[in-house]
């Protein structure tokens, strides 16, 4: 891109940066009087293994925002600054650029958050976007990954699933699927909806938490490894949305489960509690609005277990291939 | 890249993680407490755009830091902690993650700056790494690029031009120089030298100030732009290394030397200062070990000249590509 061009993004976002220490763009760095803890996380998405090269820019732009957003409300925090890397690839229309930032705009309002600074460039590979949030812990406390105890319930937010069958439609791999689902569960693959409304309670009730980014089964043995103790998770447990139980209800029902259970980019929170909070938990998931539904629990030993409504062990599938570096 | 792999990441990347707002990389996010005034800035360089493919992977990490690194000391501030993204080509030998590890970690040591969090992705393109860097202003202010004054001296930290010339080298585009500085040049491009020394000298005595990245005269553009003046800078004052100057004695000197001045990637310091402050400007550089030059002056009225030693004015060539959004 031209200096020119890019001078026009400036314009596109310049909009955006609506706190004091972004400077309105127009400097180098952003200066930021701070007090007290802050949380940070950063995620980047690519096209092409994050969204795909189709998807309208629009949702890809909120993508790349809410995945920090799920970061940050998992551990009881919220959002309200960003840092954008754009790495725009020379072949895609500059017109897009326009709706990238309408969108990332609207959800930086829904969020209430604003553009503190970036970095925009040019790329011979595909469309590349790093956030880096900046938020505000609801709480002294944020609950890590690797706070479960023995004896804990383990919980998720939402359903599990949509987004990953979203992704197979949208590869039009699920031919059967109705008109309505095939648009219901690819939107929840463009655009998650991190459960932001249950963060205060996340901060209040959770003893260990993190976001279901991977896919639940990596993400759960992810913080069975981090906490030294084993999950069990119950297969029949685990909440599926209509779209996504109508897809399961064949006959070789198990093995799709596991597909959804294994696939990414929920975007809901796994937490574990002590089983004294129970009434709590859903009480606060009540008036949040969100759904929560016990899924399993935490025991000593390692590992993370699959079992079915006998306790029977089943296949764990295939696993994810992200990895966080914390941040 | 597989779970494996990116957790053998993760084994290279945990030692580098030195403060405890980094959680040990264990989890989603860094919890920092804070406490007065932070510079947040990020940067992106791209396989093919900022480094060249064959770099050694030590320099490229050192450069994404750096790039960093000069946007903090040209307004004052150095840094104390990172977050990285890092979009890793399927194509490229996994092993060279140990060797970006290890010089980042070098890097980190030496700039006093801990890994505090990230994400590590695959990607089918050139590698893409995105730094955002938080540092510490070493006096409450730090002078943003607006903030020239008619009348201001315009200084520049170093030389300029001698990455633009080690990545002509590095392309084959200048078969007569020595091996020597065939060597120099090229290394002045992949591993640039942020004067990080006079970051202090900045925030006493600058008025306006920002990093010379893209080029010379785009950057110094872009101050009078965002200062709502004109500067004017004399040719002949701006400094050259040895190397260069080799360069430049041709008969075609003049269009040679603005190719200098519009080539990007110094990472030095353009800053304006009262003339009342030269003595003590040069007392700052001389302490600091950094060179100083006098290259030109704030005016009145709008945009960038480019004069000879008679003042008569020079065409400004080509200018640069990149464009920060702030932060």
């Amino acid at each position: 891109m031209s200096a020119d061009e890019l001078d026009t993004i400036a314009r596109f976002f310049a909009p955006l940066a609506t706190h004091p220490a972004a400077r309105k763009l127009k400097d180098d760095l952003a200066l930021l009087q701070t007090r007290g803890p802050h949380a940070i996380t950063t995620d980047t998405i690519v096209e092409g293994v994050h969204f795909l090269p189709d998807d309208p820019i629009g949702t890809v732009a909120k993508k790349a925002l809410r995945v920090n957003v799920s970061d940050l409300a998992a551990k009881g925090a919220l959002p309200f600054g960003i840092f954008l890397n754009l790495s725009w690839p020379a072949a895609r229309p500059a017109a897009q650029l326009a709706g990238f930032a309408e969108a990332l705009g609207e959800d930086l309002k829904r969020f209430r958050s604003a553009l503190m600074g970036g970095d925009t460039t040019s790329t011979p590979g595909p469309l590349t976007i790093s956030i880096t949030a900046l938020g505000r812990p609801l709480r002294r406390r944020a609950p890590s990954r690797e706070d479960a105890k023995p004896g804990d319930d383990v919980w998720v937010t939402g359903v599990i699933g949509d987004a990953y069958l979203g992704l197979c439609a949208l590869k039009g791999e699920l031919k059967t699927l109705s008109p309505r689902d095939h648009e219901t569960l690819a939107a929840r693959y463009r655009v998650p909806e991190p459960p932001i409304a249950f963060a205060a309670a996340v901060a209040r009730l959770a003893r260990a938490s993190m976001d279901v980014s991977d896919g639940l089964l990596i993400d759960a043995g992810r913080m069975a490894d981090a906490s030294g103790l084993a999950i069990r998770i119950e297969a029949a447990a685990v909440p599926h949305s209509a779209a996504a139980q109508r897809w399961l209800a064949v006959p070789e029902n198990a093995s799709r489960q596991q597909r959804l259970l294994a696939g990414g980019d929920d975007y809901e929170i796994l937490f574990t509690a002590e089983p004294e909070r129970r009434a709590a938990v859903r009480r606060a998931a009540a008036r949040a609005g969100v759904a929560v539904s016990r899924i399993g629990a935490v025991e000593k030993g390692a590992g993370l277990a699959l079992v079915d409504a006998h306790g029977a062990p089943l296949p764990l599938g295939e696993t994810g291939y992200r990895h966080k570096l914390g941040g």
